[in-house]
């Protein structure tokens, strides 16, 4: 018979499914969220809730939104000229925040990886490449992570795109190599976006 | 205007107010959460509700539990003759699972503090009197953390029960000064029991 009561251990056992939380920091959690106000507990409660219902991906850029399409794309200030290509939303946050970028983008939801079994066909290419068809766009930035798979990524997608007539072009320095780019500093972010060069 | 869509700034927010938890966590665990099954979101969001709802204070040690008497109090295998005094919950499980204990537990709900207004009154320390004169207990067990405020509660505890004709004792060698408790090895937890002193 454990000490914590079944309720307890539950939310321990749930709070141990998120991402770097281990056996012991998700107790430490829900001790805390324990000792919490009703009001506080219910808040996250509901956001979680409420994350699940209300978020999409957009149908044109694939990242997270609310409306269809996302506030980005349907922001007529911003250019059609350039798309930036990223891995997932966080990174496309990253690049936000950084201010170095004031066109488009598109969501991959992923990179190449043979060994996980994710190719072309699992990651949103074809809806690039439709999206690079109806002619408006000038220039892709390929802004996937500086790892061995978001290199890999930008390579084929540099190779797919080479016969249209528009730039390709790849972040360039200030990303140190083997980082995950959403957790780069905005400088380091805008510096990559400032000197990218031709892919 | 933020990129993010307000649900999720919201869940961001929230997962911020969690200890040990910064900005870039809560956002990393909210994209997480969002990448979830819907069932597996839900049934964190609901575990939360759930201890909530159903996790009180045990009357008798104060410790939580969804049933009044807890488990460990109402347990007749365990003995009556022991109490051991800790902080928090936490720490009671923390020598639970170390299993170098078999009698009862009483939770302070803290440690004195004069700096931040948490004097005798503020903790369970008139309850642990009355359970005292009750006249079972034998002896009573300190282990608040050996941290300053920590000591500092065991020697007034101990300064308190000293006219009482029972025994007083303190958790000894084992668990390394200055750390919190519950943050402890279980080998060190039972060492620091079975050679616990005399206080």
């Amino acid at each position: 018979m454990s000490v914590f009561p079944p309720a307890l251990l539950r939310l321990i056992r749930n709070l141990g499914n998120l991402p770097g939380i281990g056996e012991k920091t998700a107790a430490r959690l829900a001790l805390a969220i324990l000792r919490w106000p009703e009001v506080r507990a219910k808040e996250l409660a509901q956001s979680i809730d409420e994350v699940k219902e209300k978020i999409r991906f957009c149908s044109t850029c694939f990242s997270f939104t609310e409306t269809d399409p996302c506030a980005i794309c349907a922001d007529p200030k911003r250019t059609t000229d350039a798309i930036c290509v990223v891995e997932d939303p966080g990174d496309m946050m990253a690049i936000e925040k950084s201010s170095g970028f004031k066109g488009r983008y598109h969501v991959l939801h992923g990179v190449l990886s043979p060994m996980d079994g994710v190719g072309p066909d699992e990651l949103k290419i074809k809806e690039l490449l439709l999206r690079i068809k109806s002619g408006q766009v000038k220039e892709v930035i390929l802004a996937t992570s500086p790892t061995v798979a978001g290199e890999a990524t930008a390579a084929y997608l540099a190779g797919l795109l080479q016969n249209e007539y528009i730039a390709v072009t790849r972040i360039a320095c200030g990303v140190p190599m083997g980082t995950d780019l959403k957790y780069n500093d905005e400088m380091t972010l805008r510096r990559a976006l400032e000197a990218r060069t031709k892919a």
